[in-house]
């Protein structure tokens, strides 16, 4: 190969930090990679690092020190997360969307991956504070968008099943009511499918009571799993006192009337998170 | 915003064309956002078109006329391909790996996000020439994969039910036998999850005697939709006959002797696709 043009570097130095996100890499691998001189490299990701931060996508940070480097962050600025939120929640607030029982027919957005790709950068955003070994949904619908966040955050996804069709060796489960229907589940897990003592966020895309999420809460406790945050796409106003305390909803079913077809979602003020 | 650099629009541009494969961007579009000629864009994207060819990662396409533009298409050049399942296959051929009934245990693979990228990139590369409107799958396990390939894909995913839990009005059920238990098993799609006349292609992690792949095609019937391609990531040598003819497996399960703790993965020759 000829020697890279610094344009030419940026195509592949941006491709390669975008891809990965939250991996360090350091100014020797791009040094190697394009036999060019580290302040070149360091030149090129000044060049990066300042485009991001100018149209607010996502941030490169430099690590310093012997282990140092330099690696990408998903960053969503507050205007396009609200652009992309009262998008959705507009989309939502459609009377077609009304199913029986209270809940919302949203697949169509939630299975969408440019969608999807939003979402997974906002929850990343919204907890870039935390470093988590995994990122934990309970099947099925939840599993997208669960994918996105752990997607950004560079970590496995670890998947709960709600059935006993578990059939990866020995598996925990545990019984959880529904908060909002009184009804029994069961929720299981393969003992290696995560660690013991491993750090977890918590992702899925509907709370109504949190009877799920306090599944999740006490099967985490099964496995010595250190929860440092909850994250859902959506919660509903009512019931109001939610089974789980801490946890980030980034939009609220504000009204659903079956009988009158009336629908409302709204964006949460998460400013107190 | 003051005058952009090349080495900045190209910044953007990468960024922008990465996150939406197969999606068409004029000229015009980035003409008007970097307020820069369409001569100047012209050749940042030559450019990016070349860099990208040149190592292998991805193909920039540029479709002429009036409704003309340019589209990122995932790349996966044959030796990355090789590497990527050359590794996977000698992770996957690990005794501990054995799980009773003659599965593997790999969810640690297929639900992390670095591999799945690439697997996603894969298969949208070996389907190329098709213009899928949904990628379809069965909960639960191949979810992760799916997503990844409609997201290199750019269309929405499809997550077929494999219970009667569908609560998203009606939907059309179907019984399937599973090829290798001969166990009756059920899987359901709401009617609203995909319009009648859709061009899909299914993608799932494992198929042993093609049962469930069978039902999934039966069941797209239903929705009179049109099966552009089958792909999974590993099928088995044994049963040699598959329920269903035409699919492309990335590997194969060679040999799985639970008793003598024997397990061997390869890459499948796939030349004949």
């Amino acid at each position: 190969m000829e020697k890279w043009r610094r344009s030419e570097r940026i195509v592949v130095m941006t491709k390669i930090l975008l891809e990965s996100p939250h991996k360090l890499f350091t100014l020797g691998y791009f040094a190697q990679m394009f036999q060019a001189a580290k302040s070149s490299i360091s030149e090129d990701l000044t060049i990066i690092k300042n485009t991001l931060q100018d149209i607010g996508q996502g941030r490169l940070e430099t690590v310093s020190g012997a282990a140092g480097g330099v690696q990408y962050l998903p960053f969503v600025s507050t205007k396009e997360e609200q652009d992309i939120l009262q998008s959705l929640s507009e989309k939502l607030s459609d009377p077609n969307r009304i199913l029986p029982g209270g809940y919302i027919y949203m697949t169509d957005l939630i299975y969408d991956p440019s969608i999807l790709n939003k979402l997974g950068h906002i929850f990343a955003h919204k907890f870039s504070e935390q470093k988590p070994d995994y990122i934990v949904t309970v099947e099925t619908k939840g599993i997208p968008l669960a994918l996105m966040t752990a997607k950004a955050f560079n970590v496995p996804l670890v998947i709960i099943r709600n059935d006993g069709r578990v059939t990866e060796g020995s598996a925990v489960s545990i019984n959880y009511v529904s908060g909002s229907s009184k009804k029994i589940g069961s929720m299981s897990l393969a003992r290696k499918a995560l660690p013991s003592g491993s750090k977890v966020i918590i992702i899925d895309d509907f709370m109504k009571a949190g009877g799920t999420a306090k599944g999740v809460l006490d099967l985490m406790q099964e496995f010595k799993a250190e929860v440092l945050a909850i994250g859902v796409l959506i919660d509903t106003k009512e019931p109001e006192t939610k089974v789980v305390k801490d946890y980030l909803g980034l939009l609220e079913l504000d009204k659903l009337d079956e009988i009158n077809k009336i629908i409302r979602v709204k964006i949460k003020n998460n400013n107190n998170i």
